[in-house]
């Protein structure tokens, strides 16, 4: 039943941890009255005809219909020639863009005060092109492949992203001193897209540097557009910053709407149905699904319920340095949206 | 005239900045009696014959008889087509293991204390194999190399490295479930040379969660061992951790007892000349030098009066926080080696 005025977003609630943040999130929705119904759907990869992963079908025609999804963890597949399952959503749904925003949390300390960056990673070619041969034996290769299509494309996500979030640079991130041909290409097209662009200041910037500057002053940067693997690599850099991937957002972006938001954590098995696991990530993740929605109003006031929960210390998770259980966490945060009406 | 006990070590005093460290850590070590003199040659990459280049025979002639190599900054040369000086000597010598031991430096400042551990860096394959093309217009590949040959040769090492200074354990760090050829080579080499070393523990984890875990607490690690892209990433971000490439030492390994040491900063063209370059990094890699020489005695000597020196902080040049010229900071470890006599 669709209720009027409501979007339908698909929830995939993933294991280990995931069915418990997803309740927490669906609760904090409820209680800030965001217009947002949830279509639940499990993903396990299947095997289709000739073998070939895939995602179960009622899975891929929610997310075809509704275009937007969020998604707790998943296990990774031990099994033989199975993929990840985050690889196969990526792909499925050619989500080219992973978008993580680090911001410090007031009240969770870390060494680094006022981190405000975004890292944009291009998430469908470059080291993970899947390609690798045995030249002969004990010799190896793996193919980086990069393509003017995927990193213009990455480029001007970048762009316009920096443009309509209020963001001032953005910087290109390579080894274009090292892979000049790939990186070059890379590198090549985000000069291009930037001359479209005046309004934004653009920079460029070697991995290596990036890493050694990040650690010693992360406030120099804003916006950063890079190929997967560096995007991988720095991504998880910058949660580190910010206090983990316990509270770091994140959002892979496609053509045509399509979008899946998703807490990069894993599925902590150990503490799995004890109501002791900290939501936060998918909280934030599900933030940024209504921001990239268009539904500022909701994404501000939950955002606010959720640092002020924070930094006022009173109801933490164990991972946050509190007592509390996720359940009283999550009450925590509703009363504080309930409280702004 | 080669004076009784003394070896000879090849002094590349390098671009900009270089000349006046060298000189500094020269000085240095007349004032701790090192049994060391100084061959000095210029290198700047001359094209022999067929275009091919390489470094000046004079430069070359020296290192393979004296084995033993002091290298200041090398500016990067922009012509087009013109090799990094820096992965040129790499190259010329077979130097396949970069080392960077990362220590945190009481009295300087950062976010972070207690950093001790070293990284030790694939130094002639992977990412770095110069091999790329293009597929069709728009379309570039790179190749990753990972041999059996290589990553057997670094993961000894390693081990050894580990062994011979009483570290306690080595982590392979890899992306093996993205690169399950290339990367799943290197870390199999590693796990079998382990069984050789069962005094050392071995951990194995991804790039990316090395990453994030170092910037949240860096004294969980001790050797790390990587191919060359990953080592380039990682031993910068642990420069960073402990106050950047001013202050971290750098050594290049190779086969026959070759080895060159090398701060590796850049060459400061602003300030050269002018007697405020800070020599740190290149002392305290002629330091590993000693070492690695067997000549422990005069390492500790220096090591500890640059060191003092720091924590004193009455006499720092300018990166360092404080006003001193690096005349005067040499002239106080100077001073300080001579009152350990
Ligand atoms: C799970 C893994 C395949 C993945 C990656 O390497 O991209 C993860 O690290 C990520 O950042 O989403
Ligand atoms: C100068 C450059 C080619 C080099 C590299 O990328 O390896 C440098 O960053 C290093 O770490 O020695």
């Amino acid at each position: 039943r669709c209720l009027s005025g409501m979007q339908t977003v698909t929830l995939i609630p993933g294991d280990g941890i995931g069915p418990e943040i997803s309740t927490a999130v669906m609760k904090i929705f409820e209680a800030a009255k965001a217009p947002i119904q949830w279509e639940e759907r499990n993903v396990t990869a299947i095997q289709g005809p000739g073998g070939k992963w895939m995602i179960p079908p009622d899975a891929k025609e929610s997310m075809d219909k509704n275009k937007m999804g969020l998604k707790g963890p998943l296990k990774t597949p031990i099994a033989a020639g199975h993929p990840s399952m985050n690889l196969l959503l990526r792909k499925t749904f050619d989500l080219y863009a992973n978008v993580r925003p680090c911001m410090s949390i007031e009240g969770y300390k870390t060494p680094y005060t006022d981190v405000d960056l975004v890292t944009i990673r291009e998430n469908t070619e470059g080291e993970y092109s899947g390609i690798e041969h045995i030249i002969v034996d004990g010799v190896v290769q793996s193919i980086k492949l990069i393509t003017e299509t995927a990193s213009k494309r990455i480029a001007e996500y970048a762009f316009e992203y920096a443009r309509n979030n209020q963001r001032t640079s953005v910087t290109a991130v390579h080894k274009a001193n090292i892979m000049r041909m790939s990186d070059g290409l890379f590198l090549r097209k985000c000069r291009e897209v930037a001359e479209n662009y005046k309004d934004v200041k653009f920079r460029e910037m070697y991995l290596d540097t990036v890493c050694l500057n990040m650690v010693q002053d992360p406030t120099q940067f804003d916006v950063l557009v890079m190929p997967n693997l560096y995007g991988d690599i720095l991504s998880d850099l910058c949660a580190g910053l910010i206090g983990g991937l316990g509270v770091t957002p994140s959002g892979n972006i496609g053509a045509n709407g399509v979008a899946i938001f998703e807490s990069v954590h894993g599925t902590a098995p150990d503490i799995a149905g004890l109501d002791m696991a900290n939501p936060t990530a998918l909280l934030l993740s599900a933030v940024m699904m209504l921001r990239h929605m268009g539904l500022h109003a909701y994404a501000d006031k939950i955002q606010i319920a959720c640092f002020d929960t924070i930094k006022d210390k009173k109801v933490l998770t164990g991972d946050l340095g509190g007592k509390s259980k996720c359940s009283e966490f999550t009450g925590e945060i509703c009363r504080r949206v309930q409280d702004m009406e």
